[in-house]
């Protein structure tokens, strides 16, 4: 591992580009941070794979964030949080790694506590239930249901966000269960996958004004910021932020994609192509 | 290479569960033949895939079967066969090898000529043209127009087949191209992806009864009806065909999702995983 500073880039990993939400969230609580964001875009999606997988794909990844001398590492990826933070925790010491899963979790909790939690994810994620043991572990009287929705990954991609089609999507998912009686209807939705932050408006117009909407992305990036903080890390701007965008495949794809993820255009010259 | 005879099985290869579609074509076709099915699910989907991922991938997975023995190779994924068919057939002589893009090109030209032609596939299919070449070369009258449809892979495998969100995702890729004045309108159809034929009736629906629809799944089983009778060798049933299913991750969602595109339940311990 090489010698980290206080200009040493901010990791930030994910297996496409839903991580994106994620490190637009950090450019806007962190604008001084070098940031360098790798998006394993020839291994996507980790949602459907199973755990041995997505654990063997993020230590490859990350592996090779670490060589380039990141300072604090973002596992931006719920599912690759859930599968593989504590490993990876491990295993990098002392660099300090931070995933999505709790912060997110420790939000939703924090905004209403004793709250009937629902948390919309991949397959991977409900399937480790790892939004539940995080709450649970933080508020004894909350609720958890976890619900897989797929397709809303290939809706915030094909950047149909927003109208008819997206709502008709969301409410197949989430009518059954917010039509339910009073006392099992959620009262708290998380977004527990980093490619719904793009459906939060459609989400909120299908949902209703009432429900709580936590997105991990900007909650993750308040975990960052103190966690800096906390090490003597923060970068002081004495030149311009640099972000650095790696993918393993397909930039003209990740640059056309990711433009909508991160609120900015970007082509394909921007994305250097990593083989892992 | 094992030596074959007419006993080995046909080894079918896609990206996942899509060639499953194939698989039973196949099935139904040619029912005395014994089959291995290889769904490359650790690096699913190939549709959004660089084409030099995709052919990496495609070798290591057609290598695997040929060891097994096959006595004839189907790619069973439309952006394999797009991509990596003609490479196949040169590295894998003498066996012989089939892709699903010219017998579907082939089918819909043979039941329309000088028609105009959509091609709904997976982005990497259409980037590639491969329908189009495919077919101008058999109909210099034809037309062709291909359209990336990836929600279309998801809704497939969401299972979400038939009602108003399937027709609603189908009409927001189509309506625009089947609403074009007459002289543009296509009228003829072809599934270019082997999630689609799941879509068929809802794909009808919103297509009208004018437009014929042509899938490459039926279209590539008689090819391979034709070759191994050309070849010598079909297989007498001297006893009940078997089929075995192997995939690279996930054998519980592998049956799940799977055992719809197949037409017959599955369960995990009907998958064998192997490592490429």
């Amino acid at each position: 591992m090489s010698d980290t500073t206080a200009d040493s880039p901010i990791g930030v990993f994910d297996s496409g580009v839903g991580g994106l939400t994620v490190l637009k969230a950090i450019r806007a609580t962190s604008p001084a941070e070098n940031l360098l964001y790798l998006g394993d875009t020839a291994r996507l999606p980790y949602g459907t794979k199973s755990p041995a997988s997505v654990l063997r794909y993020a230590r490859r990844a990350t592996a090779h964030l670490q060589v380039r001398g990141i300072k604090l590492l973002v596992i931006a990826c719920n599912t690759a949080s859930a599968v593989a933070l504590s490993d990876l925790q491990r295993e990098l010491e002392p660099l300090p790694v931070i995933g999505v899963v709790r912060p997110g979790a420790a939000a939703a909790v924090e905004r209403r506590p004793g709250a009937r939690h629902l948390v919309l994810a991949t397959e991977a994620t409900v399937r480790l239930g790892a939004y539940g043991g995080a709450i649970r572990e933080l508020d004894s009287a909350a609720t958890v249901q976890e619900l897989a929705c797929e397709m809303l990954v290939a809706l915030a991609e094909e950047g149909w966000t927003h109208g008819s089609v997206a709502t008709a999507i969301i409410g197949k998912y989430l009518r059954p269960i917010l039509d339910a009686k009073n006392a099992a209807r959620p009262d708290s939705l998380i977004l527990g996958c980093t490619h719904f932050p793009l459906l939060r408006d459609a989400i909120r117009e299908v949902a209703g004004p009432q429900i709580s909407i936590t997105d991990s992305a900007t909650t993750a990036a308040a975990v960052v910021a103190r966690q800096l903080a906390s090490c003597g890390l923060e970068r002081r701007a004495r030149s311009a932020a640099k972000t650095r965008l790696l993918a393993t495949d397909g930039a003209s794809r990740f640059a056309r994609v990711g433009g909508s993820f991160l609120g900015e255009s970007l082509v394909a010259g921007d994305i250097e192509l990593v083989d892992l």
